[in-house]
């Protein structure tokens, strides 16, 4: 029996994978499809003049879209707003937190991350396609959806929350997978940034569903191209799913870690002053929601933000261009270069950059010698090249290698203060949005302008010792420096790298550069994840905890001990206890987990504990009350099916029925001679740990087993109080261990 | 102060890099001076057609480098054997296991290793390799040598077991990196094969360490080529750091995806063969130096073993090429091909394949058209191309894109069949060996004959939809399979072949076939490193126990409480204890952790546990002992220094001075009258568990927590038994729980 339950939970990975796959295809259609349109015919006006009619068009269009999404979000789902990372992140870490798994919150969050991402707003879809794909994890393994009130038998054995988080866990992994096109990333993302338990086992089926995610979505990219049958199903075409393939290899020397350590620093530096900005606009935006009173004003504020948003870019793009001259260049095919736009031998400007936007800039013509095409030329915007098309497009241009002087300072400069600002604005707002493709734009903007300088410094070299010196490689490494800064990602993040430009070359310089931005961005704010996290008040439990006295001194968490942070003389039951009693407990606390102790010898220990949905459940149960002399046998006993099968709500402290029958107890005096035995109930195998247990062991306890709470026992095993995850977060420790500090402080020295 | 020892602890993961970095430097120097001058030399000979001359030197020059390796470690260290992966693993899954590290034991694998692999044995250096970067990371970090006597005090806050442990693990990590070009993949390997505790923090450390170390290697190997300097130092070289370097990407499709399934049940076929096949060798060798009574002759023995396959080997390099015909080739140069075995356009062969060996073949003239070369014309050897080199060179012939029918059945099958039987022969004598090479050697092997098939029956397509039938990237697929079916990795053999290759397009195919191969093998038999960890009797605790029923049935764990498996009537300590009585306990058994017990209200319960070496330690100072009505304060107290710096053999039990001592105070009659007070020593944290607790979560506390002792409580908190590590390996599991499967499994139905 247990060698099936693990062939159905493979077979469950895989198709956990495949439905990812499908749904990061279907995001990948519809945003392509939604996108191009716009471009297409916006430039075409724009090639023929008619500025005027463009930027309304671009606008209107754009403008429509995101008010769609921003709709949606607002009136049907507001938590389906944001990336969801930083709920996904708390939940697996052990918190509970509601609607972040259900069918609706999936609907919504695709649609709106649909509209949102097509219509142009700075935001990319890898986020929302993150939370995604933890919702298909969570919604496939159970099949279970309250809002259809659907629940299908056979997969009862995964209904559990080990089997649960295993599922979202491998769920998220292949939704990175899908959005890269990055099957290890995917893996090493779920580990490093989502999850907080996690075992070898658990690894390789993770590694197996993302594999079939990525498959599945390349295989499906590879032979639709905005929901058109593009022939040949069943390749995997490069383009596809190596997203910024690295056509050129560039041997590297230790020069190079020079400016990697620059660009590291540079990340960690722009990506904290990111995470601090993104916050601020995060507060102020919340203090101003509050000072709006109106329910109708305030939807509408919240409608408004993204359009208005959107308005600017897209006015930026569509004008923008213009300020700046035409670029002319001039390439000899397939033989040497004429010109400092088209630079290296053989190089043929079609094939390498095959999208420069012409704006209103001249086409040129070809120049042809002996029946073959031997000079092109022609002039582009650099502007439009990078503002004009999909963010993904523009960090093509930016990465493309051997172009040292296709983007001067001019355009870099003025699109990096553009998408910095309006993309920490905007991702904040009431659409379904992640900021992946933004930080790897802003990385490469500020990378390719380092790169510009040490051209400028350094000269262009097409062999030998300094060919490293290309611009392109520079914004690859501060792509992944920036993206480091942000998120703090280290080892997934270079793995993603890797995977979507093909390249191992400059491995050791993105290694660098990643490393050093995580170091300076840790020294001065938390990750933006972390940040949010603190600010959305869900209780994430780090590795190690932080404990500082008189706000700068960090004190050793070993000096403590358990006795010094619990909540003395706890809520406790008795293993048999009156229903009455239960009843007003329950009714005066919003506590969820009960300890449980029976007298042995004279004395009660503890035995056992009980979570607040069980009593509940227990509770509307009438007919396993026993009166004082009923002997046992009499007494039904609930099944453990029916505990797992429990609805949803009874996990709500004291609404509807539960109260109700609750109060009715409280109030009839009948209930006072009525007795439940909890004994067939109760867990008993809780952890208990003794007054003077070491802290740092007790924080290892919650973060390693994932534990909610942690009996605290005096040497009798009388219960003496209780430890919960919240008394574990940063400032609760810090307040409960003042009184202690100074003496923890004089026994160290 | 916290944050300094932060800082301490990434300056030191980068010292380790380095100093592993420049061992696999040194390894590799080594390796390639000796086997080079050996190969030239005898190639050479062959050439002028001195075959005798140049079977006599190859046997002779192997045979002496074979002797020098398995004597260094048969009379110097003769745990130096091997590739040492089983202890490691073993020693971080908290098993104790002794001269695992010293700096001995370094010397004498560097030195084995360097000349049993140079020499030209079917093995590899990565194992050796990884061992090294595990010492160095162990050596570093403590700077504590019992050889030297060396203790420098600077490095206090890292000697303590979890320091310790995390540096071994980035050493590991680093040896790996250093063994392949591969930082990330040395980071997963060390995740997924050897660390059995694992934290977020210490990845991004252990991240860094594998960054300096490939840096470091590269940079190294990259300036010198068998210790000449090679110029340009400071260059990456993208030949020594991507070691096979795929130089042509093919786009796959749907169908790729069947060859690679069928490779991955082969590699898992082969892969349990091996494993089994080298398990038997093993055994049978150790059963016959059994029976070899006489000391000298078993000595002998030991090192005549890897010199017999060394001369086996080396008869069969120099003599198998001549039994098949030289392989004629002619290429049109630039432009078309003209000859089966160069077959695309613009390949030129000597780009392509620089190495092919001549052997006996005639090495064929140029032909000269308009001053450029257009035809090349030339024969070579196929069985010495793939035996008269090292087995590196040999894997990058195999893995050569765009070359058909560069080798034929015949060869590949005899090559193969030798390979496989020598390498699982060589695998286990006394020198230090590693299987990588080898694994990646046979895995290609097999692949390329599939290849080879599926050309045959397919044909060869030079572009579009077929490209992928390559026997270069099959013989990629197999590899990796091997690899699998006989390590069981995944994700970090996913990675290591993309970084050693610098190609993602078969990424999807190779994790295809390394997830096939693994649940093949799986179902086989154990990995290879499991399989000898169980052979050497060192208790690993896997991430789930497997307990079978009559040796078939599989009986769920949850089904059973700690009550059942533990050792009842533990020996305990009380808090205040007769020194006599402490002795007569330590002499009388083997045990390495007692529980103490204190009165409380009339009962004895438990409050902490001490170890032997305390133990040890503080019995030999007869200065604590106080009589019965000392006052506290007159006794000394040992400080927590003295602990941390109690030599090493104070460990074992019941050794030297610590046994003479010990039986001292058992029959010296004062002794029975003074008490030793264990209050300030105990561990005052140790975990207890009620005997209902369930096994299913003693497993998982001894797994995650890294536990060695368990102790069980009534309810009352007075000791019922304890649980050590062995009581839950495999057989003593089963053995204890034999009474109580048939109620567990009643009532499961």
């Amino acid at each position: 029996a247990s060698v099936q339950v693990e062939w159905d939970r493979w077979l469950m990975m895989g198709l956990i994978g495949f439905a990812v796959g499908v749904v990061g295809w279907l995001l990948h259609q519809f945003i392509d499809l939604i996108s191009e349109t716009k471009f297409s015919v916006a430039g075409r006006m724009i090639v023929e003049g008619n500025f005027g009619v463009a930027w309304i068009f671009t606008i209107g269009y754009s403008m429509l879209f995101v008010l769609v999404s921003a709709s949606l979000v607002v009136f049907f789902r507001p938590s389906a707003g944001g990336s969801g990372m930083p709920e996904l992140i708390g939940f697996l870490n052990g918190s509970r937190i509601r609607k972040v798994f259900s069918f609706k919150t999936m609907i919504i969050k695709f649609l709106s991350c649909v509209c949102a991402v097509g219509s142009g707003l700075p935001i990319g879809p890898e986020g929302p396609m993150i939370h995604l794909g933890g919702l298909v994890g969570a919604g496939l393994s159970q099949l279970k959806s309250d809002t259809f009130k659907i629940k299908l038998p056979i997969l009862e054995k995964f209904r559990n929350p080990k089997d649960r988080r295993d599922f979202i866990n491998a769920g998220v992994g292949a939704g990175v997978s899908a959005a890269f096109g990055s099957p290890v990333g995917g893996l090493l993302f779920a580990m490093e940034e989502v999850a907080s338990f996690w075992s070898i086992k658990q690894s390789w089926m993770t590694f197996f569903c993302c594999m079939v995610s990525t498959a599945t979505t390349d295989l499906f990219n590879s032979a639709f191209d905005g929901f058109k049958y593009a022939g040949e199903f069943g390749a995997f075409k490069e383009d596809k799913y190596i997203i910024f393939q690295v056509k050129r290899g560039i041997s590297i020397n230790l020069v190079a870690f020079i400016p990697s350590i620059i660009l590291g620093i540079i990340g960690g530096i722009l990506g904290a002053f990111f995470t601090f900005l993104n916050v601020k606009i995060r507060r102020y935006r919340s203090s101003v929601m509050k000072r709006i009173k109106n329910k109708r004003w305030k939807t509408a504020c919240k409608i408004a933000e993204p359009v208005l948003i959107m308005a600017i870019m897209a006015t930026i793009s569509v004008f923008l261009p213009a300020a700046f001259p035409c670029t002319p260049f001039r390439c000899r095919l397939d033989t040497d270069t004429s010109s400092p736009q088209c630079l290296t031998d053989r190089r043929h400007p079609l094939h390498l950059e095959p999208n420069v936007q012409l704006y209103t800039c001249e086409a040129g013509v070809n120049i042809n010698y002996n029946d073959t095409t031997v000079f092109y030329n022609r002039s582009y915007s650099q502007v439009a090249t990078l503002m004009f098309v999909t963010g993904e497009e523009a960090i093509k241009h930016l990465l493309s290698r051997n172009t040292h002087l296709e983007f001067d300072f001019g355009p870099l400069i003025a699109i990096l203060v553009i998408y910095f600002l309006l993309s920490c604005w905007s991702s904040g707002t009431s659409v379904a949005s992640g900021l992946v493709v933004p930080m790897l734009l802003i990385g490469s903007l500020y990378g390719r302008i380092v790169g510009r300088i040490m051209v400028h410094m350094f000269g262009i070299h097409r062999a030998g010792y300094w060919t490293w010196i290309d611009p392109g490689a520079f914004a690859l490494i501060g792509s992944a420096s920036f993206f480091a800064g942000v998120s703090r990602l280290t080892m997934s993040l270079t793995v993603i790298m890797m995977e979507i430009t093909n390249d191992v070359q400059f491995l050791l310089c993105i290694m660098t550069a990643v490393i050093i931005a995580k170091w300076v961005g840790d020294t001065i704010t938390h990750s933006l994840y972390h940040a949010l996290m603190e600010m959305k008040c869900i209780p994430f439990l780090n590795w190690e905890p932080v404990i500082l006295h008189n706000k700068k001194d960090n004190v050793s968490i070993e000096l403590f001990t358990a006795g010094q942070i619990m909540a003395k003389n706890p809520l406790i039951l008795r293993s048999r206890e009156r229903v009455a009693d239960i009843a007003k407990l329950l009714l005066n606390c919003q506590h969820c987990g009960f300890p449980i102790v029976k007298e042995v010898e004279g004395t009660e220990i503890v035995c056992g504990i009980i979570k607040r949905p069980e009593l509940n459940l227990i509770m509307l149960q009438e007919d396993l009350f026993e009166s004082n002399e009923a002997s046992p046998v009499d007494v039904p006993v609930l099944d453990y099916q029916q505990f797992i099968e429990a609805p949803k709500h009874l996990e709500k402290p004291n609404e509807g029925p539960v109260k109700e029958a609750l109060e009715k107890y409280c109030h009839d005096e009948k209930y006072n001679d009525l007795y439940i035995d909890l004994a067939h109930y109760y867990g008993q195998s809780p952890i208990c740990v003794p007054e003077s247990y070491s802290l740092y062991r007790v924080y290892a306890l919650f973060r390693t087993l994932g534990l909610r709470h942690l009996i605290v026992t005096d040497t009798s095993n009388r219960i003496s109080g209780i430890i919960t995850r919240k008394d574990l977060m940063g400032h609760s420790l810090e307040e409960r261990l003042e009184p202690f500090v100074k003496d923890a402080l004089k026994s160290e020295m």
